[in-house]
């Protein structure tokens, strides 16, 4: 049976939903205790400090129900067609676990293929570990440069991040304290300062090169690509074979699949949008070089959990949906526009602008699945740095700004590399800690003062994700989380979270440009400023 | 003659603003080419792309004159008490710079003094490049590592990566080409990782380490150097002597500032506030140790020819005057809450972090100058990405989105290390400017399609600051722009910029929990699910 794609102003609960307004919570000790749930491999979800009571949550039930969010999410799962504008499957779900049917495409079943595409990056990345693969000079190989943009470099910079210090710490798990095989490096802009930078950084001769675009033909990616391969070529007079140094992961369609111009090629396909490809091949070749196999598979695993909870379809039994709902209900009855992403753990770092990409290029739109435009806001802006150091800067505006902006922290127990030190009767872990759990107390409950200059409001809604330790398999359900909110959010807005067709215009200028055509005459003035013309 | 302090809603001038409602934008040739103002040391502001008619400048001409913004201005640089909520003078503009009365403050003049300490640390680091002093095994120092947070860190640490490979480029001017003296690191988070990894990736023998603190009190700051004073204690059997290896960074009336365990201190005080410090002691230190003090007079320099620019009364000769009024156009009467920062430069990957404290710890505030609530919004949420990279993430949001959201581009016209690739008819740098200057026509002009979907509206506001290449003068205009920017805005909000007040709650109940005392139930159950009971 069909489901139903209606906008969100048709549907009977969210009229209910506005009609509630705003609810003020009230944060009590049996409150925090019970508003959490279970949010994938040992992540948990807290939304006692949420604007919410009992009967918020029940119209919130209502609208997943009437909004099919869950029957959608299965279809999603078993191959419908998702991305309407681009008549595409969306299936980075079944690239780490299967939850609905066999998914077949021109007669090959993609889950087969999207592990087939992992077992091989596990048997190359064996290979490069071990020493059987090494540069054009015999030298072994001791760092991996991933060289992509968007959705090819900021998941997995930020997973390779979150990552490092678990590897170079004493924990267990597989993995954990047993360093990195390679170390990693990014180049994405097409700024030659970024390229010649991270080059004269490393020694060529003992690097290895991804080159990731699913098209082959993302114009920063392969300017890169060209700056790399002629600074491998004359590399400090080693002359380099730059065919023994760089490796593709594309889609086979591209013109990068069969070019013997790489010394290997790895696959991902249409099915999987930049945004969500952290855990296909586009992820899974550096970090596997990074960090070896047992921490994608950690990892992957970690999201397929999450993923199998998101099909809950209680409101209260599943993190992902709620998270969706409550920030609709922030986003399009109560009006607040942004959303900040506040993780206290400084390997997390760039994971808020991993999610401010997820979040804003899927969600941000003003069109319907169907092309009609809609009359209701629709994705926030999303940012964030990591805590303690965003209190000392824009919390200020947080706290006492004339705006509320719904915050979600993220917070673990135990450090990665856990060396720490008791100074003035406590841990730094535990004052990074104690700093965030009075953080959400604030927010929530703020403080009167009769100057009011000291005032703070208090009402300003937060959620926590929390877990024991920032390990892959958390780092995998965090992952996942997000994916699963923003789709989620997507039903609800009765948009297409899966296209990104806002990127087009500002490409089709620059190359009109670039090609010297004429006609134009404000874009040559722009470029006579900018030495580009 | 004293000036007078109103709120932004009761002046005729703002009526007078709203009264035109949105004016809608025309982008032309002439009119990309006229509107356009020197805002510093080779740096150009562009505001063609803004909204606005020649009656939206006469009228935002008569809210500069009516709110007194440039008297406000002057009385601020001859060291009237502006900010009142801490009975303190601001003063970093005098620490680059005399454009108003002499200051003197306790018998000292203030002018003096600020140069006094840029002189003592040009002289120490002099003594550290030419090896005359060393670390405690006779080693010379190679590298320096800054610990502090918020404004002791974002600044510096955003300046230094701007200006990195500057130093390592081959132009001309001071510092350019010359390469590092000294490589700089940076500890902020009191997440023991943060501190944990630093100290992995150099060599404490060869390190010297600058403690930033200005009250000699935070808490993180504190907390990283015991860290890393056990750290040299115990390095690797070398048994360093820790006070032959820091400096500090704060104000004299600190405990650090006379403690023998330091090698040096240097000064600030309390009318320089730590998100306007990149300028004075606290950035001058590091920066000066990575890249001599010949590139740190560029900077200052730099920022002082802004300071100049900005007591022009024309809003069409006042770069930071303009994008002030215009700023508060968009957020006042058009209704737009947030900002975009958007540099085409991976040198400024961390500027937008920098102006998101800068911004928003300054103008976040919901009470006026005396201390009354304001009817109307106050500081915008900014944030930012470098560009092209951006374009490939948030950027479908901007174009698309439901929310109107202003944008600063930032460009230049050559890069900072010189070394680039003709690939596909045009260089890098070419590419990047091609980019910048097609997106700012596309944000303006729109596209109609006949699918929806791939239509534009067009109208999305944007401004442009640009120079040929980012120096050390340039940036120097470049904060100091944004730093001006903010200064007026405040005037106009009529609230005091220069407090943090919001960030005392949660210092307040941290410090409850790490004392151990009981009585505070909900934050007792969240510090008891993360460990910090």
């Amino acid at each position: 049976m069909g489901v139903s794609y209606k906008n969100l102003d048709t549907l009977a609960a969210f009229a209910r939903l506005k009609g509630l307004g705003r609810t003020d919570e009230l944060l009590t000790e049996e409150r925090i205790r019970s508003a959490q749930i279970p949010a994938g491999s040992g992540l948990s979800y807290n939304y006692a400090a949420k604007l919410w009571t009992g009967e918020t949550l029940g119209v919130l039930q209502e609208l997943a129900d009437e909004a099919e969010l869950i029957p959608k999410y299965r279809a999603l799962l078993d191959g419908e067609v998702m991305n309407t504008g681009e008549a595409r499957m969306v299936l980075h779900q079944l690239a780490r676990g299967q939850l609905g049917r066999d998914v077949i495409h021109g007669g090959k079943n993609l889950r087969v293929f999207y592990e087939g595409e992992f077992g091989r990056i596990k048997d190359f990345a064996e290979k490069v570990h071990g020493g059987e693969l090494r540069g054009s000079t015999g030298k072994v190989f001791e760092t991996v440069v991933q060289i992509g943009i968007g959705g090819s470099d900021l998941g997995p910079r930020a997973l390779y991040l979150a990552l490092r210090n678990f590897c170079a710490g004493g924990g267990s798990g597989p993995g954990s304290g047993q360093g990195q095989r390679l170390e990693a490096r990014f180049i994405s802009n097409v700024d030659p300062d970024d390229a010649s930078d991270v080059l004269a950084g490393i020694n060529p001769e003992t690097s290895l090169f991804i080159i990731v675009s699913k098209s082959g033909t993302t114009q920063e990616t392969l300017t890169n690509e060209a700056f790399v391969r002629r600074a491998l070529s004359s590399s400090r007079g080693a002359a380099l074979a730059p065919e023994k140094h760089i490796i593709a992961v594309t889609s086979q369609a591209s013109p990068m699949a069969k070019s013997s111009s790489y010394l290997a090629a790895f696959f991902m396909d249409d099915f999987i949008g930049g945004r969500y490809s952290a855990t296909s091949a586009v992820g899974a070749a550096v970090l596997t070089l990074a960090f070896g196999a047992g921490v994608v598979e950690e990892l992957l695993g970690g999201a397929a959990q999450t993923d199998r909870l998101s099909l809950e379809s209680s409101v209260e039994k599943n993190a992902a949906l709620l998270d969706a709902l409550l920030g609709v209900y922030e986003r399009n009855v109560l009006g607040f526009p942004s959303t900040a992403i506040l993780p206290y753990s400084q390997a997390l770092s760039r994971f808020p602008a991993h999610l401010q990409q997820l979040d804003m290029e899927s969600n941000g739109k003003s069109v319907n699945r169907f092309g009609e435009p809609v009359s209701y806001a629709t994705g926030p802006l999303v940012f964030g740095e990591p805590g303690t150091n965003g209190q000392h800067s824009f919390y200020q505006l947080l706290h006492q700004g004339t705006d509320i902006i719904p915050l979600q922290f993220v917070g673990f127990r135990a450090s990665q590399r856990g060396e720490d030190l008791e100074f003035e009767g406590s841990s730094s872990q535990k004052k990074l800690c104690a700093n965030l759990a009075a953080q959400i107390v604030a927010f929530a409950r703020g403080k009167k003062d009769s100057n009011p200059n000291k005032s703070f409001s208090g009402g300003r809604p937060s959620s926590l994700l929390w877990a024991e330790r920032l390990t892959p398999a958390v780092l995998g359900s965090l992952l996942a989380h997000f994916e699963n909110k923003v789709m989620f959010q997507g039903f609800l807005w009765n948009i297409n979270s899966f296209d990104q067709e806002g990127v087009q215009l500002g490409k089709i200028l620059t190359t009109q440009l670039l090609g010297g055509k004429a006609g134009d005459k404000e874009l040559s003035v722009y470029a006579g400023l900018l030495g580009a013309g």
